[in-house]
């Protein structure tokens, strides 16, 4: 019994320690490799990924699958194993669709277009961008068109990042959720003198602020024998196995947010990845499921626990203790606003939780059009513009504080701006259940006891890793779909407080 | 002309890229990992090493190799092509030489022994070691079996680790200056009291210790921008590319040498890899000779420049400068003398220039008469005290500080040890014809110029990477085979001078 599910187990083992060791070789390149590496390092990362796509798209694959579909028959649909061949199956079926000319083709176009993307912005010039990313949309209708999509072609890169949702059904979340979020910025600009936040702004100590955020997520429950952290221009985490997993982090000498939130939000992915079950490590299913569901827990840490006042009540005694010149004479509820400000921003990866789903739909709404044949690349700084003033009644001063400032696009990352914004709505969807079910966790986190609300996460998300996409995992904890109506609603108890509205 | 060499080298590319790949993963074990990673890091690392296993001896390799031979035929035996398909062919034949089984049954069987052996040498107690070394040097002498040998098993392992080298030919350049040496060491102990070492005993901090000894290395020309520096329990260098070297070192609160000369051995093993031409980078000709060739850098570096007299002609006054309280009334003298004392040691590791290749001598009798089964693994506690008693005058108060004190063994490494003190020999043979090639090298390390010296070993030993074995190396550079005398006559200059003999 189970003796060709052991025999894929170890086909696919292989192929997930070489998709491992990529990882390895990233974060490294990206945290402590000289410069001279860069070249080596990228003929590494392309063999091994090669290797590791020629294992996984081979015969061999497709036979065990269909040798353990057989054995496996009857077995309970959410066991590891019928996970493990279902979840298998779709992956081999997307990438044996993918040619090796196009991925090829995908990966040239992406890594020039990087460089002229970044010189682009930086001398605010979209003009020079523009053949690099119709080339790259081009490449991306194209891929739609080899991966197949149930209604139009976007649906086909959603898919690649939030498996099993479509274009109708992100918009339809969308529309829901817009005009409410228009109304609340609306509302809060009238109040905006209620709260300052300068002294957010002002010198720390970058080792101070470092020892403070480590103690925090160490408290929250990141497990630094089972991972740690380092320095990165662009934060990330990432995981070799679900006991190793590294964070990173920037810090600024003059501002706190990057340090503290910034750490919060990256263990909140980490604990995500520690907390797989060890059955499922090393094989396809071990690691979070979806970028949505792993956003949601890096939101869910970053927001709605470490810009929450029960929080604060605990740690700001702590964080004065190590800040006493600047924060001394901070009162909590003076902190809690400052935390919490909102401002149209330019810049998304600079917005607050009011404004930042209005970010993504702008760019939903520009990818999915783009894709569709329905906007040209060469009217995207005007398209852009008239949106951004639509949503948030201001209009960009120059394309680097528009369309530019993303490097998504450049990557080929085009279907994946809507799962940030579905991890906003799934951080207060899981959240609002998980105190239902345990009523104290918000007093517990006013204690500085964490543990009820990971234990929770870790029951009802993390352990099932891969297992269910992010639509069978919300329904099988909420009992209903992702909905923008949990997350409208804390959004508006919590700037109520706040501005006084 | 040439195709087939390009389709060889992009197949020896890949297989190169996965043992690289391989290197990450075990520099970021020993540097950087949570504890929590290792079963996860042994899984990934047996994955990548079967793979590029069996990717190098499939028949693809074989193939190309003769395709590429026929197309080369008639170029020159040191051009790169030539060399790559040479060389290429013997790593080969050796690769498909031992079956699977065997390489897995030494590897079950190293993996046990690591263990049984730490906790020998902790418990002082060679018995309980004894059946996991039989078992060990049992499968030593079938892989010798299995790879072939010209005149006795014990070359097919030395082979391994110095390609064209014999059991005869070692005990020949052994038999030559052995006798020097312990007469030289009967010399120097009868006027022991010439050297006092303890000014080297002090507490200093460990980083001005390290910020002091990146400096010296950098003044070498070790280039950090294609390499660093990392802690590491047990100090070692290693390679991704050229451009990407990792050293890594230990300190000691209390003792300066750790720092110091271990910091030069590194980087004397790391700029002979940032020194092999570019075009051999990637292949499986980038990267040192053999142990011994590399050891010859290691130990030049750390001994003959760093422990001589216009080194620290040069250096001493920044190291008073770092440390005033500790070193600011040492002159020249007294310092040079001290890291230059001569004090017969149980461990190999702590042992001085002088003695050094007396351990390895009584290291190479017993295992090359294990090989041969002329010794019983029973008896070696006791045949390694006869020995030390004849060789050093002084008798191992326990196996701890004896037979169990090395980790090499039970690691499968017999046919190493030689390595190390073939260097030794190949650093003074090399650094003789540097200095007629160049005179000024000795005046320019004394006024802190080590690029005459660094060029030279670039010209003549690093950009050749793989393409020559020692043998060949040497005899290019110096007209003759490997041998002592250049040694032994840079020893007994030294240390007459040292210890007024």
């Amino acid at each position: 019994m189970a003796e060709q599910y052991q025999v894929l187990l170890r086909h696919l083992r292989d192929i997930t320690n070489l998709n491992r060791a990529s990882a390895v070789l990233d974060w490294d390149q990206q945290t402590q490799m000289p410069p001279g590496g860069a070249a080596a390092r990228a003929s590494q990362l392309a063999t091994l990924a090669r290797i590791s796509h020629e294992l996984f798209t081979g015969e061999t694959t497709a036979r065990l699958l269909e040798d353990t579909a057989h054995e496996l028959d009857g077995a309970a649909y959410d066991s590891d194993e019928m996970s493990m061949v279902r979840v298998t199956q779709l992956d081999y079926e997307e990438a044996v669709k993918l040619p090796a000319d196009h991925v090829a083709a995908v990966s040239e176009a992406t890594s020039l277009a990087h460089a002229v993307w970044a010189k682009a912005r930086q001398d605010n010039h979209f003009q020079s961008f523009q053949s690099a990313l119709e080339r790259i949309v081009d490449l991306m209708i194209q891929r739609a068109d080899y991966l197949g999509y149930p209604d139009q072609p976007y649906d086909a890169l959603l898919n690649g990042y939030e498996r099993g949702i479509t274009t109708a059904q992100v918009k339809q979340i969308f529309d829901v959720h817009k005009p409410e979020l228009v109304a609340l910025i609306a509302t809060i600009r009238e109040h905006a003198n209620q709260v300052d936040d300068s002294i957010l702004h002002q010198p720390f100590d970058i080792d101070k602020q470092r020892d403070f955020a480590l103690d925090i997520v160490k408290g929250f429950g990141f497990d630094f024998e089972r991972g740690r952290q380092d320095l990165s221009v662009h934060p990330f985490a990432t995981h070799f196995s679900n006991n190793d997993v590294r964070l990173t982090t920037r810090f600024l000498s003059d501002f706190l947010n990057p340090a503290l939130f910034g750490m919060m939000h990256e263990a909140g992915h980490g604990m995500y990845e520690q907390g797989v079950a060890a059955a499922l490590d090393g094989t396809p299913l071990g690691g979070g499921t979806s970028l949505g569901v792993h956003e949601s827990q890096s939101r869910l840490w970053e927001n709605i626990v470490g810009r929450s006042k029960p929080f604060w009540n605990w740690a700001l005694p702590q964080l004065k203790a190590a800040f006493p010149t600047q924060l001394g004479n901070v009162d909590l509820d003076t902190f809690y606003k400052a935390i919490n400000v909102v401002k149209p921003s330019f810049i998304r990866v600079e917005a607050d939780e009011a404004t930042y789903n209005l970010h993504i739909m702008l760019r939903f709404e520009l990818e999915s059009a783009m894709i569709a044949g329905k906007v040209k690349v060469a009217d995207l700084p005007e398209e852009w513009n008239e949106r951004f003033e639509a949503f948030f009644g201001i209009t960009p001063p120059s394309d680097k504080m528009g369309v530019l400032q993303d490097i998504h696009w450049s990557m080929g990352l085009i279907g994946y701006f809507p799962t940030y914004a579905l991890g906003n709505l799934l951080s207060a969807q899981y959240y609002n259940k998980a105190i239902q079910d345990h009523p104290s966790i918000p007093s517990d986190i006013a204690n500085g006891k964490f543990d009820t609300l990971l234990s929770w996460l870790q029951t009802n998300i993390h352990q099932h890793g891969r297992k269910f996409n992010a639509d069978e995992l919300t329904r099988r904890i909420t009992g209903e779909s992702i909905q923008s109506r949990d997350y409208i609603a804390y959004l508006q108890r919590k700037y109520s407080e706040i501005y006084g509205i």
